[in-house]
């Protein structure tokens, strides 16, 4: 399944780091559920400092969005990222004995820092495209692994994890966020964007925001 | 009724521009119907234009926001003006026999342009505290206004435009950035906020906002 | 003689507005020596206050240049705005008996306050190329003028104002500022660029900047 | 010697962060001249990525200032990056036989982006302060290693690095910095500044900042 030209010819030019992002061990170990917790909570309580930033990242899309449009679909990101992931995250520390107030004062890692903040200074140093291109990795990668695990024998231990981002929910806002990037990627730089010179640029932020989604799972000893 | 300790102070440290604004003739005559439709639309029309930029002013609130707390408070006014505020402009002008391509393709108003982009830029070149006090007249205004407007003997007229901004829903999210503000702006200048240079520039602020919506019932002859 | 093949493009895409603003009565006047010194000052006591924010977008041209070379022609800009432009302001003003501490206190009008900020969210919502769109007609429109009027038999009374922009060191910023638009928008767009939404997108902020620097001759009357 | 009022505050209150960086091993092994030469040119390498946002960073400081005397200091310290820093570091890799082609397209490493674009985030998400803040360590960090090691007994295998900081230009560019600093700290936040959120919001960037510069030492294996 596709959910964007664009993204499609993006991870196409960036293969062999796509596959580290998306395949990587961590993800294999959260599949067949031979991950540790202490590796997994120390992944969610990082987790949860990224999505702070990355709803930030949305919230930046809707200033840089130049229809009513498109501010309607990026308010719904930054709505489904608030209300619905972060409480996940909450919920299942909480669940964990780990309460809200230690996962916000968790001490947010380098590579954490080097991602978000890679993703906002390319929004707000660039245009929309731009923000879209740094924002795309996290958001249809986890579609994708989402999808891939959700589909196969998956074990129970991670089942929630694995429910969100295979859930027809999560998969019907990569699809509504593919069209997004597909509209605006067309409509500005025409039917055969991918020869331009600002395609490049785009794809260069694509692929270095997927190198940081693949050190993101090296963040905890597993 | 107050909907915040900040926001008064700034009330009462702009009392002329301030009354020039809630209290002008445009104003008074919504109260009464004796404003002309055409003026009426003429306004509506730059309204829309306003709403959309409000809404990304609002978007920009989300990426200054240093908690989810606050995050979320400024994702459901992004909501509530995309959702809402916008689609009873466009309701209401389709009523009118103006369609939302005419609504789209309305030349925007020097006085419009003067406004947003001061609001804009107050926000990107400034941190959350400038971005609110810009914010703050349109929001606490429209909630006076209605509010007086509301508890008046009123014409019909105009009584959708004013039930929406009388009405409890809008109230409660004057309230709810009342809240925002107070909280913002004492956790980060202290309870003497008033005495600070800092306070002096979110005046400032203010003052040319207020200035601004003035300006912004002159776009319409009456 | 031509500063630029994309300022070149877009002149001719806005030719009506490009001479409602570059022929303007204020102009002649100013060839002519038939404005009177008060309007003269009002104009200069605004620009004053435009040249400040006009700067701050050139700093933010900076942030969003990709290569250190452009960053180095940017830099250029805002040293010689800061520098030499503002400091023949403020001498210009000093010797009719202005003091820089009236040109600081001068009130901002709308038209300044409409046009600087639309740059500066041009700017900040949009990438290197919606902020140079936005820039250009103050550039090179002043360029021409001081280029067509120096050429001509224009009147002593103004000639500090018209040497200044007809003069080489101005002529010859106009031409590094010209190379760097085509050589940003050809290595980002490609040799076709004209036919491509983000370069009519980039077209429509040159007009709007183009019109509110019509209006900006407005400011005093004449 | 003292730079800054406000800075010697925000050291203090980042002690054992301030001298894990400035007392780091990588300096004092420039200073002991036992620093390998590779190391000290991949360090090299990367700093001129740096230099190159850092530069962005203070172009930033522009747009962000609110006064032409501001704008000045910040304009300044851009072209001393841009002219001479950088330079600097080109005539030492050329001289080392990395030509300025392999510079340009060194590999950006994970540190490196993450305080850069930690440093661009903080600006543009925050106001003037805030980006002051963040830019603060190594503006003023750099100073006192330099000072610190140029009055000691030193090797001279790195002495241009060392003569560069020690200088007498960088050490008045720092106090310059620091006269811009605690004017704005001072003019916004008042005398008792130390006291207020906003003062504890600024002192977390600058340690963050800090902790950043320390772990840039950590790129290349010493």
């Amino acid at each position: 399944m596709e959910y964007s030209e664009v993204f499609s010819t993006w991870r196409e030019l960036c293969k062999a780091e796509w596959d580290s992002y998306t395949k990587h061990l961590f993800v294999e170990r959260i599949s067949n559920g031979t991950l540790p917790k202490t590796a997994f909570l120390t992944y969610l309580k990082q987790d949860y400092i990224f999505l702070k930033h990355f709803s930030r990242a949305w919230g930046l899309a809707i200033v840089k969005s130049d229809s009513i449009t498109d501010m309607h679909t990026c308010s719904k990101v930054v709505h489904a990222l608030l209300n619905e992931e972060i409480n996940l995250h909450i919920e299942f520390c909480n669940n964990e004995g780990i309460p809200t107030k230690e996962l916000e004062e968790t001490n947010e890692m380098n590579q954490n820092l080097a991602y978000t903040r890679f993703v906002l200074d390319a929004g707000y140093s660039g245009d929309f495209l731009d923000l879209m291109a740094a924002l795309a990795p996290c958001v249809f990668g986890y579609g994708e692994i989402g999808m891939r695990i959700g589909a196969s024998q998956y074990s129970a231990v991670y089942k929630e994890w694995i429910n969100t981002y295979a859930g027809s929910d999560y998969q019907s806002l990569c699809c509504e966020v593919g069209n997004l990037i597909d509209n605006s990627v067309i409509r500005k730089l025409g039917e055969n964007y991918s020869t331009l010179g600002k395609f490049k640029e785009l794809t260069h932020k694509f692929k270095t925001a997927t190198l940081l989604e693949r050190d993101f799972w090296e963040m905890a000893d597993i």
